[in-house]
């Protein structure tokens, strides 16, 4: 019982999305799980074992509490799962983990990829890797790196390796710095398919760079990425070519326990077999209000602003839209959230 | 870890049902899960936030133990999951909860809508909504009331609000007054499709009213209903029109440990297109046996008298079965079921 | 809270398996979960009654670490779920349990049921039940039994208790003799397939007999056993006829925080309409490694080899392979697994 930490946030708000981008979807009014931070419990611990050695777990399932059922597409600890062994060394971690990309990501955009302002509305990377090895480097004077490999990204290893739908492999090294007030980050990952199919060799290389300046009075996070697809990019199952894409963000504390939220994102991806881009911008403005340090209440407004390439090409997966930690689908231009979060 | 209370309940027994009324349907024995009361784990927990306020949360999930699987048709928390944020000015929840006329019915029937002899074999009634936007009143020289508002109370809401299966709203408000032994509750209640395809604005509209006086040498409970169907009742997915339906139970504590319930239930409800009503009768007899505090054996006989119009006009959701609080459905005609119960 | 006790194991290693026994699948390497030990979570509680008498329950949680997902085929608590209420006269349990017979099985095999040499690769057994009446004698001298009935061993009872896939039922006795070093246990069990179907009746009896012997600087360990199949053996889905099986194991402690593990297993299987018997042999050696009591490591090597008599007739479930706690299928003749397991 010592041994394990229970932890979780449910999360719960009313959303709206409206003005459609695709033709025919109209407005949704809901009561959704996850608004701004996924709903969640999680049973961790860490074991001493000696000569600067600690072992350790993470099981954290996604919850979407609107109905009661899992997150991650049904997942029993689809946000986290993974035993890790600890030391001078560093740390190792085997199981499904975030990727790094997404970490630096959800530490520059003010939303923390939460709301319907979230970056990842516009911004495209990869959230979570299964089957993952990763290592976490010690911290040399605020330098550290944290780095992974997996055969098989999305689903147990196929036999053989590579399946006819296709192993997504994946590599990630992720150096950062922290001084004081400044973060620095970057990212590289590449992912690509290994399959008996057609796709076999496909790759997506990412490059991300970001960081963040806190002046106390304020704090400044950008973030600059590009995705050069070999083929198509298939990461997160986007279909498209060469991306370019960027995100400002700023946290301004207005009070003890409030801060004002704002962002802007743009991202421009090629199009396979046409001569226009796909185009996507986003601003978005909120207001976080916390009762305590565990339970906050919220409220978020965003726009999009998609050219029509996309949709013209009939790859809906390069729309963005003002979409929510939940259900980041559909083809909205304009969505307002408020809510309640409870952190246990 | 302090945050969090684990909390739960294994409930396992034999149950026997037999007599079938529907043809080709034979007697069925089996070792099954959650007889008397569901089995269940639950965390939940509350944290002080000054001022009067209170912020908590529940998250609970149904277990059928008999096969190690999960109840609510496999929904994670499918039992309660849901954020609240109380005050003098009452409590406000977010998520899937109990709709306020099932607690109602729960609170009068001697079995608790448990066991072979469970009410809600025969008395139709919404047990539990998703998405639900409830409030719960302080009380007033014993008077409170509770309500609550969906926009979809079976899934997810639809991108725009009205799919073709049909969203289902409802909104309840259910009053209750207690004053030592006595207990009073109404309950009004409407469910309402709104879908893009025929059965757009079918609604049912609910009126319970029920109460029960504790003498301490037995305890009287009786609830007595009406549903009034535009269209077809599709609540709870029960076809059929306008319901009629009533209860009595009492309760007798025949020893420090020990206590004999029995109840009587009927129902009426018009089918469509017949001039024959549907009747269906129940009465159920059970001994309780607590061990402990936490820790009981029961054991419950129940008979249930359906007249042929149901069946005849195929509705079979219309015939009522001794069921469990389990596996509700079938068509038999007595029951019997002995078990043990454990709460931790 | 104090009520309940979380406990639990995350194991995570790599695995590699490979010289293909059928054709067009070529070999694996995997970052796999549960690979020593099932990756699982478990809550589990008990209460003194006072005379004597104790209540209890467990609800044990598989987990496949590696993609965030249950074990047993998605099943919530797919390990174990029941309640139990003991006193003097021994205990009593109802839910999905263990098979006596695979209790007595993974008690002998020194690698207990895991990693790539796992004695079930080859020795066909009964795992869990559901639905299971459980018996656990007292202790007599160092003589006790346990016993076991269900009316349906995989899935909740059908009604009629007869479905067309078929009720298995299914009972075990197993007697067990524990004196100082010493232990002997004796397994019977019989399934039965209860069907509308052409295969009512056909059933499984199953004889195992083993025991082992702690020296202190080794311990060995020795396990025989028949199953003898009226039609075909139906037992967890295999294919064929009678079986004759046995195991022999060696745990060698090399100092006091490693382990040097082996074994030996062989199986011949009878195959309908052959006149030849599927046989399949292996052999598995390994090392433990225990960075404490909770947290160690572990290599094995095992190497499988069956003769083309089960691929010629079209049972690959009789083939033996090189699995893994969490993936017993393919049909791979070499493995070796390394990795690391944590308890909480």
């Amino acid at each position: 019982q010592s041994n394990v930490t229970i932890y979780g946030i449910v999360d719960m708000g009313y959303v709206y999305r409206g003005d459609n981008v695709v033709d025919g979807v109209k407005n949704r009014s809901g009561i959704d799980s996850g608004v701004a931070n996924g709903s969640r419990i999680g049973f961790k611990g860490t074991e001493d074992l000696g000569n600067g050695l600690k072992a350790g777990f993470v099981l954290e399932q996604g919850i979407l509490a609107d109905t009661g059922t899992s997150a991650q597409g049904g997942r029993t600890f689809g946000r986290q799962s993974f035993v890790s062994l600890g030391g001078n060394f560093g740390t190792v971690a085997l199981g499904r983990q975030y990727a790094p990309g997404y970490l630096l990501l959800d530490s520059i955009d003010p939303f923390s990829t939460g709301t319907v302002g979230q970056s990842n509305n516009v911004y495209l990377g990869e959230v979570r890797l299964d089957n993952l090895l990763a290592y976490v480097s010690p911290t040399w004077s605020g330098f550290s790196f944290s780095a992974g490999y997996t055969l098989s990204a999305y689903g147990n290893e196929s036999l053989g390796n590579e399946s006819v739908a296709g192993d997504v492999r994946a590599w990630a090294i992720s150096p950062k710095y922290v001084n004081g007030p400044l973060t620095l980050g970057l990212n590289f990952h590449e992912i690509k398919m290994k399959s008996t199919g057609a796709a076999d060799g496909d790759k997506v290389r990412v490059y991300d760079f970001g960081g963040s300046y806190n002046f106390g009075v304020v704090k400044l996070g950008a973030i600059y990425g590009i995705r050069k697809a070999d083929g198509v990019d298939f990461g997160q199952f986007e279909e498209g070519e060469d991306s370019k894409q960027w995100l400002v963000g700023v946290t301004v504390p207005v009070s003890a326990s409030g801060n004002v939220l704002a962002s802007y994102a743009h991202r421009k991806t090629d199009i396979a077999n046409s001569s226009k881009d796909a185009k996507v911008s986003q601003w978005a403005i909120g207001y976080e209000h916390w009762l305590s340090k565990r339970t906050g209440l919220y409220a978020t407004y965003a726009d999009i602003n998609n050219n029509k390439a996309a949709e013209h090409a009939g790859d809906e997966f390069l729309i963005g839209s003002v979409g929510d930690a939940t259900s980041g689908g559909g083809g909205y231009q304009r969505g307002f959230n408020v809510g309640i979060r409870h952190f246990f």
